[in-house]
């Protein structure tokens, strides 16, 4: 009988030498039994989810790790964010993440509106009646979040962000990346659609409440990482697996659900420190009863990493560490344990440093690794991998995999 | 001078960890002396035949280990046989592995006609003489087994198998695999030849023999494994190399034929576990003194481990291992030492996990590596290698390379 596959993505895990740690990552600093535990019995080594040194985002991580080639499949953010809350997308359209934002004299003084909370559901609905000249779906996500996904044929993805990142500064206008009519026809949407945000949003009933609170009001809309819906063969057909996967961040789901996974939604599983990983792990457990292959992404360790707390980070891993004690009890399954990429708390963002990765299960040739952590796994049995690759070693571990010839 | 390369192909030679074996691998398991000596005068590491977790049939892992890139040269194993069995093919035709088979009542009773040994002479040459409307080459090669070349232009190799590998089935009408003229042609002919096949057998004074004597009748031939014959730039012209090999078995034969490479026969020397390592290690020597590059396959290993057999397994790595020790004596000489593909008895198929590599000579980095098997090979200095680019170590170590630029 063919196994099932557990993929375990701790986000951020990686790290360098750090100073105030004598040297070594927190992960070296962790007190971590499980995982030391897996790296024992399992076969271990490194990983580049994309290729040596190249800083993976967490979407184009993942696509990776899935098997998905993210230099033919990724063309922006936007489309894996509209996946990742639901909103269903036709194979033309184009999408983006967007911001409330807040617009005073011309310049935007708060990129996200005072972090608004109230009144979203409300801004967002004005925002559908927009009149754009085409078909349009805004979709409020969390916070002074939001998605914007243009419809229709002969639209392109390839067009600046309206999205400055800067506060203190006016809007850019979108501008098509080439010459193309596609593109040229996107931007031109995109900048009416800004300016249409304005009109509605300015005099909205919920923003004269907010400046007579004080708050700023959220009074345009600015879009970033438009992209085009991928078109990605879904895990069923390319892989022939029943898959699912849990994570706290849309972003994540997008990719999963673009992946034609299953999303569990898991009771306290949150993409923070404060997540909830007994829960995640008791769910996953679960899943592998259902589902051939189950996706679990952790993400606080990024979160530390992108502060830059080392010992933040430390706490959040022995956290995690404590919880996966059930896998343990796991039968008829290969697990791997690594990441997406490395987030140190040094460069306080992702880095192209590789992850350390342990594969445990019945058959697993072991080696002399002991320790989970970038430097033991560097002596393993798997020696250094790509992300591309390690779907196929887990189906081909599994008994999951087609002879290639005869 | 530039030195000589062996390649030593020990055909399914890697496995998993055995419960039986307490968790070791039947490599691990063997006593070794001569692998291990080499494994300690040389440099060693582990191999992916074509990329982690793929699994190469024997044809695809051969093409891989002699530089070529299976995903653009194989099409199907039929060409392959037919180069095995020394028919000249041409660059148009298509090629198949057939059955004699034994069918009654329009159901395939017996997919190998009792594994047919005599009279098969008689009815090759009856099928030989049937009108096809096309130029077609049909032999006997062992027991109940054969390969058809269709010739001549406008055909294709995309068609379906007319055996369904499944005894008490009907056999299959060969369709195309997609909407192709040369494939619908093909096709065509496919189906002709089945049908013309039952026509000059039936009544075939070798069968009506075999009916007499109880025995299933060869009434039927069926086709299987399409494909045309592989453009594939000879190994003289691509390296630079005067090569042979030895193999007992066709496949591994044809596919280094369509490489350009002499066929050596050698007494005593099979497919099986009864094959003789000594006569195949002194005729590999001697091949030495006339050829720049040898590759020998010796297949029992993957017997064993499709029979799911560790400790028959052993008992062959062991039978083998003492057949080496000439090989000590070599001069002038880079040896590689591996597999083409695992064949763990747990899985009793090929499997993608990687194999042992050694490789000595004169000149060779030595590592602290002491044993040859799946374990301790990989923290060896060569760390872990694709297939494909072993042939490429092995003349550059050889000094048999071109520098690519000033």
């Amino acid at each position: 009988m063919a196994d099932r596959i557990l993929m375990l993505i701790l986000d951020g895990i990686g790290d360098r030498a750090v100073e105030e740690l004598e040297g070594r990552t927190p992960l070296q600093s962790a007190e971590t039994p499980n995982l030391d535990h897996f790296a024992e019995i399992g076969e271990n080594g490194l990983l580049d989810t994309i290729a040596p040194g190249i800083r993976p985002g967490s979407d184009t991580g993942h696509l990776a790790l899935l098997g998905y080639d993210p230099y033919e499949v990724y063309s922006g953010r936007g489309p894996f964010e509209a996946a990742g809350v639901g909103i269903s997308l036709g194979s033309e359209d184009v999408a983006f993440r967007c911001n409330f934002a807040t617009l005073k004299d011309g310049k935007v003084v708060d990129r996200r509106a005072g972090r608004i909370k109230e009144g979203t559901k409300e801004l967002a609905e004005a925002v559908r009646e927009i009149e754009l000249g085409v078909d349009f779906d805004f979709q409020h996500t969390i916070e002074h979040r939001g998605v914007l996904v243009l419809k229709g044929e002969g639209l392109g993805g390839g067009v600046s962000d309206v999205d400055t990142h800067g506060s203190e500064k006016g809007y850019a206008k979108a501008i098509s990346l080439d010459d193309s009519k596609e593109n040229r026809k996107t931007a031109e949407l995109l900048n009416r659609f800004t300016e249409k945000s304005i009109e509605v949003l300015s005099e909205h009933p919920v923003n004269e409440q907010r400046e007579r609170e004080g708050k700023p009001p959220a009074n345009i809309i600015l879009p970033r990482g438009g992209g085009t819906v991928p078109e990605m063969e879904d895990l069923k057909s390319k892989d022939g697996l029943d898959a699912a996967a849990i994570s706290g961040i849309t972003l994540v789901q997008g990719v999963c659900a673009l992946a034609g996974m299953d999303i569990i939604e898991v009771q306290g599983a949150t993409g923070g420190l404060d997540t909830d990983p007994d829960a995640i792990v008791e769910a996953a457990i679960n899943a592998l009863d259902e589902y051939e292959f189950v996706l679990v992404n952790i993400k606080g360790f990024d979160i530390s990493g992108h502060d830059g707390l080392p010992f933040q980070k430390i706490e959040f891993i022995e956290k995690v560490d404590s919880s996966l004690e059930p896998l343990k009890e796991l039968e008829d399954t290969y697990v791997a344990i690594t990441g997406d990429h490395s987030t140190p708390v040094t460069i306080k963002d992702h880095s192209g440093d590789p992850l350390p990765l342990t594969i445990f299960g019945r058959e697993i040739r072991n080696d002399d690794v002991k320790e989970f952590d970038e430097r033991a796994c560097g002596k393993g049995g798997l020696n250094r991998i790509r992300g591309k690759d390690l779907l196929n070693i887990l189906k081909d571990l599994a008994d999951r995999t087609e002879k290639f010839g005869a």
